[in-house]
């Protein structure tokens, strides 16, 4: 008998391999209280617990291979940080003393309160960075608990060819059992976005998240197939079935190969129109990737990590540092840098964060920004002056109306007033640009591209507001569909508003990276795509195996069609148009 | 020197009398253990509370004129209900008794565990619910606290011809002391959709809510004109001034005789062109009043109250008995049903309603209804049996993708089986529309056109979906703008979609029943408006004095214009067109 489990795939590729099912046993954090004159003690048993996750992290750090790509340093770096910040480590201690508690429920305490912040937020992607919280403090926890280092994954023997099940795994656990051999990941809990998922995905382990109840289902020993593409585990296959996945695994391998040549080529259709492929990165070290993949540039930048993790913001010259590196890097290709998009609960006011019942329909991003113009001119003058060392242009989140963007214009000319008093150098001219992913700014588009340099298309924002739903809320996300019907009728919406304003129209959504989606897009005008890395040379791929002018039909045909089976139909068909 | 303070005006009229400020101390609730031996006084402490605050309330319902109309009756009776519900009374004297804690206390959980399930709630109207918990709760409070009536407000003198400044009034604050001949009402708090603002409504006492700070401005004793249109209560004018106000005074009230006088003309505007005018209704009650102001039915009937302040959900016969009472007093008038618009925190599941980061784009309405057919069966039985007894249709709230759509129309199917195998009367024929208040829906009008009997345009929703902001929530309601060019589209969009498949379209949101948009709306096409009955004589008397062959042009302008000071210009020009 074959079972077969599907989860969310966050890392391509086919594993063949033994199931090992890793164990943990369950933290159970309850409140005691101390004793006045235990209090010392206490915490000193705390500070241990904060040094001894510490010396694990470090030396998960000193084993992770030295080929491995930055950002996977970076991810572990991120942890260590955050066990030397003052939120995890001074908190706390006052907590134990203010309070009279033991080291786990103050840790507990402000775990929560750190975590609700994150929940609160309306990027997905942001959102997902509280998972960075629970891997530090639980890492501390079971040190407290158990005052041993019980996680110890690197002392697992025969791990080599493995595909190891587990509740949850942090970045750390992943580098580490890389580095013994393990072939694939399957997990219960986790997202697409998780750093877990990106390390998997850098580090080519094919991974699936959100596999309930696996260990109800598969054996330990037992052979897995694990389908990386398909989010898909399966247990039980037959000798035709493992022969079967063992040469889709080889011709993956094979179009790794290929794809890696057209690194150089242009981005080409057959029938020759061409478009402009973007990287989407975050932090310096993203940029050596997504040149890797062939980018002509980055076309979103996200700043918000620049806010994050700390008590204060950074002023203008720590942002005009950052930029800069970056700038460095990409050796005078264009970098597109997107201004905050935070919602107010940004600041750890948990307060705030709390009275707002729809945080995603609330202070966020520009609104925000010019609520608080004290946040907002430091970042505006660092990006101007950012662009006066390589071709930089700013690009300003969830725009809805035109007095939003007035007052954003007549702010950024203040600031370059200011700058030319200074006598700082800048670009007066750097190029202004919006994301458009309101639909109120999608059905005005002509309004906004008469006053701005260039569009760009935030399909996921724009999609969940469209349709009313919260992506991240498991109870909707079943609606989530890119191709309903009114949102491709707002994305041509935007671009041909883009051609009779002759500005520039981008997309930076996940759409835009989204394989499946290339051709519709093309179809629907697109010329200007913005991804993550690993998209890049798949897209690019898609792109040079098209013929816009046999798409150009059935894409208009789809956008009369309401009938959802003839629009399957005619979506499948436009996926898979011959490709020569 | 004058003072002038703008609030938010809930109660037309202009009121000019003395300030007299309401002075309430401030409740402060701690708490506090109580020895084991003492919970059975502190349960008893409790109930002798819950005792005095029915006894206040019931003396307040025996003061009410007798000419009062039913529904404020409906408001108090809704406060002694609660009163006598488990949610206020067994629960209460469980915690006291389980936590040993103080009824205070006690009392103080059971009201925020309350308050958030409606918190979380996504209709601006039942959002505002929360604050019958709040009026009830803190009448019992200030019993325990205090253990006397302090709170009476009809032992105060002299309050004939006042305007009352207060922080908050509840319903039956408000009828006691319209009751003592006060003039005018100013709070701090509130919102125009709360219970208080309606009986003001009810009562015809110019009021307006969210004055912020009044006591600092505003000095006892002292000479107000309030304009409950405008919203702005002034002080010191002078006797010029006093004199202008005390003419519109006199214009008002010449004006509301002239309005009476419409009531059974017809809606046609000047030019012969004739449209449709329903009521919003909540309450059997609310017939009535929508009947006195001419409705010629009902183009909303809210079914949430069946739903909510109960353990249980109300069978097929207990809807089908509330659907026949307001059929009958509706005398073959149709009336539209719409289904459960609640969301899934509606269960007093406040453990559902924590995780859900953003409700408004979660699981609620058809989504919720759909996910548990058990709660939407009933209603959707009930609904087709109403439907034999009178001219009744069905209405689908915040449908946004046509698999939902076929999905209800099944279940419908389905249930209509049933009916007939267990040979209960129904209407196979029953109409069933569709609210449009998701973007996609809108812009996919045509979609659900061809397969509904009819649409109704949610603008409350709509708006604020497409401008992507949260209109309760103050930091971004300034952005909310049902003239925004991106939601003019979609009306017309809409009502375009409706008139190429011969459906009929009406618009039951706010914007329906706001006069400065009336003669907007007749100018994109729509012929069908449903609002609260409090609008209704004012918007007819308003088609009335419309030329329709005058507005089609500006409307036409205002449709390709952009930008924000033309736009304003335009609607201007709109709302006043000569009337002749």
């Amino acid at each position: 008998m074959t079972v077969q489990l599907s989860g969310i795939g966050v890392s391509r590729g086919i594993a063949i391999g033994k199931a090992h099912l890793l164990e943990r046993d369950h933290l159970d954090v309850t409140e005691y209280r101390i004793n006045a004159d235990l209090i010392d003690a206490e915490v000193e048993r705390f500070r241990r617990a904060l040094g001894g996750a510490r010396e694990q992290l470090r030396g998960i750090r000193g084993r992770i291979p030295p080929d491995t790509s930055a950002d996977i340093v970076e991810f572990i770096d991120t942890h260590l940080l955050m066990l030397e910040d003052s939120t995890l480590t001074v908190a706390p201690e006052l907590l134990i003393r203010k309070q009279g508690i033991n080291a786990e429920w103050a840790l507990k305490q402000q775990r929560d309160a750190l975590v609700q912040v994150f929940e609160a937020m309306d990027d997905a992607y942001l959102r997902t960075r509280k998972d960075d919280i629970d891997h530090v403090v639980s890492r501390i926890q079971r040190l407290l608990v158990h005052d041993e280092n019980v996680q110890d994954l690197s002392a697992i023997d025969h791990l080599r060819g493995t595909i190891v099940l587990a509740d949850e795994l942090t970045p750390a656990d992943v580098v580490l059992l890389y580095h013994q051999g393990v072939a694939g990941f399957v997990t219960e809990y986790g997202g697409p976005l998780s750093h877990t998922a990106i390390v998997a995905r850098s580090l080519r382990i094919p991974t699936i998240v959100g596999v309930h109840n696996i260990h109800r289902y598969i054996q330990d020993g037992e052979t897995l197939v694990l389908d990386g593409q398909e989010g898909m585990v399966l247990a039980g296959a037959d000798a035709l079935m493992l022969e079967h996945y063992r040469q889709r695994q080889h011709q993956d391998q094979e179009r790794a190969h290929t794809l890696v040549k057209t690194r150089l080529e242009p981005a080409c259709t057959l029938d020759g129109v061409c478009v402009r492929l973007f990287g989407n990165i975050e932090l310096t070290e993203d940029v050596e990737e997504i040149l890797d993949a062939g980018a002509e540039g980055v076309g979103l930048y996200r700043t918000e990590f620049l806010y994050m993790n700390r008590e204060d913001t950074p002023d203008e010259d720590e942002q005009l540092e950052h930029y800069r590196e970056v700038i460095e890097q990409m050796q005078g290709r264009p970098l597109t840098i997107r201004t905050l998009d935070l919602g107010a609960d940004k600041a750890l006011d948990t307060e705030a964060a709390h009275h707002c019942t729809n945080p995603a329909l609330g202070l966020r991003a520009i609104r925000l920004c010019l609520h608080d113009p004290g946040l907002f001119r430091p970042q505006l003058k660092a990006v101007l002056r950012a662009a006066a060392l390589g071709p930089v242009q700013m690009m300003l989140p969830m725009l809805s109306s035109l007095g939003e963007l007035r007052q954003t214009l007549a702010l950024i000319d203040e600031v370059k007033h200011e700058l030319t008093v200074e006598g700082k150098a800048f670009d007066p001219a750097m190029p202004v640009g919006g994301m458009i992913e309101v639909p109120a700014a999608a059905l005005a588009a002509d309004m906004f591209a008469a006053e701005l340099d260039f569009l760009s298309i935030g399909t996921n924002d724009l999609i969940q507001y469209t349709l009313a739903i919260d992506r991240v809320d498991d109870e909707v996300n079943y609606l989530y569909d890119p191709s309903h019907p009114a949102v491709l009728y707002l994305i041509r919406h935007i671009i041909q508003a883009g051609v009779r304003h002759q500005v520039p129209v981008s997309m930076c959504g996940e759409m835009a990276g989204d394989p499946l989606y290339s051709r519709l897009l093309l179809g629907l005008g697109l010329n200007s795509f913005s991804m993550q890395a690993s998209s890049l040379l798949e897209v690019k791929d898609l792109i040079r195996h098209t013929r816009l002018d046999r798409i150009t039909e059935p894409v208009e045909t789809l956008m009369h069609t309401w009938d959802p089976d003839r629009r399957a139909e005619l979506l499948e068909q436009i996926r898979n148009l011959l490709c020569t």
